[in-house]
């Protein structure tokens, strides 16, 4: 008996599944993939990107340490050659005419504490500490602690950081950024700079969403749009990451490729009160005085460090990747069908009798290539059908 | 009746091709792709790399200004360290003996024009200027217009670029360029040097076609192959990208695996007269006087950036993404019958025929198991017979 | 005459195949890919990463030529800023008191060698040299050959490197390695550092396997994990490379989330005789004496540079590319059975007849429909329709 009742509901939805309602479906799904991905499109990775970064700005600052002094971009700006990454000084802690000498390791390091000159080994160097030993404990008047002497830049730096940050004007200090890029595959160029020969423009103007291609940027403005506080980070000193992305459909107009700003901050500002937070080293200017003996200003520098990064893309029609494309496509077109059927045979209830009836087909059907011939009925019985060899193929 | 006449043009196209044309051409695509592609081997695109460059050249300038004076690379070269991005100077402002005290701002900043004391109030900073003014308007003798008196670095630069570069010899320049790559996944590693003890070999070569192994360059060939002026670009600076390309295929012999060095100009040198083309810092050298007081030299330096960057990959045989990719492309395989019946179906003129002929089919199937059995033979007869078509769309 | 007995042995195996161990092959093939791959995540392989480092250690030298002498973090790390790129001075050649003068070129340069003035031309630089000839050749004592008298930084640099780096005791300097880092996409980020309160913590722990979160190395602990000998490399220079990885499934818990490790030698250890091992540069420090000439001490620093790189990857489950990568692990399952008949087709020896075999079924499956027509009405009975079955499967 022919069980239609049982075999029509699962067998038909399946079928007007793949023929309607599935294949329409998974064809828009592959189309919108194909479309979306821009599956037509030979992409080029492999930009080819050169920053060039100015910052301006200068102020003014009368400490008692320093006395009166003006900042100009020379001064603060670390490392000077505007590249991709650069440093901003915000904050400062100055220890001037160092020399190689004896004196006294600060009394911040755990390592350097001591009782009698025992403690001080000569020779051996204070650990994250400023020198080595000379073997000497230096108490200072009646204390009975005091700290090992030292070999080293003396005096050492014993300051600590000012409670306000030295540069707080550096908010409004602006940096320049120039990026061009190419896609080499495609011999595109592109910058980041409105190309005009009207000199006012770039000396007035910020960028802003009005100003997409005035790359003029007021730190005060960068850090914020980061969510951070200048004062804060001008403080003690953070890293800062601006990142520009080229996503460029060359298909369309070149003034449709632009440059994506975006800000972020890249330092664990979750963690303030850790060890972990901030930004700041030290470096030296060195001298020599009269009798040709060196000596230096150490400079403990916080501040913020500002990394350019670029990425992007471009794609632009070609006929290889297309091609490809729609094929891999269609295969999966293929598969929408399978799975109907995959769902149908293993999921739905009635599924032993379809699958029964699956395989009672593909016996019954593969017989009659010989079957046709003539009587030969018979036979047809013990021989291996044709059809499955279709089975086969289509593989379940 | 059976219209096979109608049938059949279409149909016994899409099974010939789908069997024959249409097969071979798809696979030989698909062959195509994964030989191309090289579909048989595991790639590895994390590329390790280190740049070690050093330039070699030294050249005398004989200047009112600043004497005579020789040049040599710890000079010019910016930074020193010999990384994959270095700066060589091929011009110059030099500003020396600036001293933190009141002076005139520059006549070039428009912000610092003033005609009474009142333009310039007092501890305000000059827009793009050097310093922050005291409150005062220097006019020079019976002029109605001067600048304001600004505390900064004095005097402040006022020099505008020379005309001619004053390094314009940097053409005759070399650099070395030591690249050292290593593929982690394979552990294997390589360098663009070629591995002689003939120490006279690096001494007397240059890169050439000849030269593969020998990345020793002179710099006015290096902007020559980017298709710039050596002159032009010393003038006012530019940015200079070097590519290192390895490409390399681990299933042949080391030997094989070479890199491919390309140059282009990365920066925008089409907008010559432009605010944003060329390139240059400004630096400056800080000395004490035998008083401690501090003052500096600032140059202001133009000059070309090196730009080093490599990429490559490499791809060995694998097991794993050959058995993928021959999977992938059978799929792909399977989609071509489908492909041609696609067309058949929407693109041939017949093809509403053949439509209805495919989904009374599918109707007349449908129903069969069952109608079958009695009287029911008949209408078969007019209809195409389902499983060859079947065969046609599954592809072989 | 039917030739069963032939057919049955490929025929039998491929549907067998097909239907159950190679369907359950591939699928499990599949899967596995799936999941191995994480066929069902969304990936981000843009990281955001900031490096900071900063080397702690100090040491002590007494040289004939520099004196006593204390060498803190100021002195030999360069460049001062704490970058993913930093260089620890280990050897030196230090020239003091250069000024810009004439004297002899150096002997250990080929092209200065002379024998008579005339081989001295006026003005022309010396190849790979120091200075620009003055056209006089030097001659000591009653030796016939010299060496041409250059205008130049004098003295020239002469000594040759110290058979002993004098900072060998560097492999006991310490660095901190902080990175942050930030996957766009998820709006994750992390840091390498144990975010822990506890000051001391960073203070006394080093890296290793039971401290993955305390991200401070030994220098000498990091040459020796790339396989060499830190004093070696601390004679001739080198580059090492420490690599960040995270590799992050952001499914599971942000613990889960961890940087790993690996050091290797990024410069040409292989070649240690040849000259294009080890790594060097020349470096200057400018001074001016009283009457305000300037002068500079040269310095060839051999050292250590360090590389850190960091790269990574994260995913997290997304409805979109499961979809897709299910579609294609299916596309893909649909090859396997093709894959069999393929086989079966051209490679199995008896495949001729099979061949045959599949183009008569064909001929004679498209023939029914008329040829049915007849006493073969009642066969079909009991077969069900194949057509449909396999059209849903097929999928159109």
């Amino acid at each position: 008996m022919c069980s239609e009742y049982q075999i029509l509901p699962s067998y038909v939805i399946c079928k007007h599944f793949s023929h309607s309602v599935g294949d329409l479906f998974i064809f828009l799904i592959v189309s919108w993939v194909f479309l979306v991905k821009k599956g037509y499109q030979d992409t080029d990775t492999s930009l080819q990107s050169s920053i060039v970064t100015k910052v301006k700005g200068v102020t003014f600052t009368n400490t008692s340490e320093l006395g009166e002094r003006l900042w100009d971009v020379v001064d603060y700006v670390i490392p000077p050659q505007g590249e991709n990454v650069f440093f901003v000084v915000t904050n400062l802690i100055v220890t001037p005419n160092q020399r190689q000498e004896t004196c006294a390791e600060s009394e911040s390091i755990p390592d350097a504490l001591c009782y009698t000159d025992s403690d001080c080994p000569s020779g051996e160097p204070v650990v994250a500490g400023n020198g080595v030993r000379t073997g000497r404990c230096l108490r200072v008047g009646n204390t009975r602690r005091g700290t090992c002497e030292i070999f080293a830049w003396c005096p050492v730096e014993t300051k600590s950081r000012p409670a306000k940050p030295l540069l707080g004007k550096a908010e409004d200090f602006t940096v320049y950024i120039k990026n061009f890029i190419r896609f080499p595959k495609f011999n595109f160029s592109k910058t980041n700079v409105l190309d005009t020969k009207d000199r006012d423009f770039l000396k007035s103007c910020h960028f802003g969403p009005k100003n997409p291609y005035c790359p003029i940027f007021r730190l005060g403005s960068v850090v914020s749009w980061t969510g951070s506080n200048f004062q804060e980070i001008a403080l003690q000193g953070g890293v800062i990451g601006i990142q520009i992305e080229w996503d460029c459909d060359l298909d369309k107009a070149s003034s449709e490729c632009n440059p994506h700003y975006s800000f972020s901050r890249l330092d664990n500002k979750f963690s303030e009160n850790s060890i972990s937070s901030g930004y700041n080293f030290r470096f030296a200017k060195y001298y020599r005085d009269g009798a040709g003996v060196e000596f230096r200003t150490l400079v403990k520098a916080y501040g913020i460090r500002f990394d350019v990064m670029v990425n992007g893309k471009a794609g632009k029609f070609n006929i290889i990747p297309t091609i490809i494309n729609i094929g891999s496509g269609l295969a999966l077109l293929g598969a929408g069908a399978f799975f109907c059927d995959l769902v149908l045979i293993y999921l739905i209830k009635k599924s032993h009798f379809y699958r029964d009836k699956k395989y009672e087909e593909v016996r019954s059907v593969m017989l009659p290539p010989c079957s046709l011939r003539g009587p030969l009925a018979g036979p047809l019985d013990r021989s291996p059908p044709p059809g499955p060899r279709n089975f086969a193929l289509v593989g379940w």
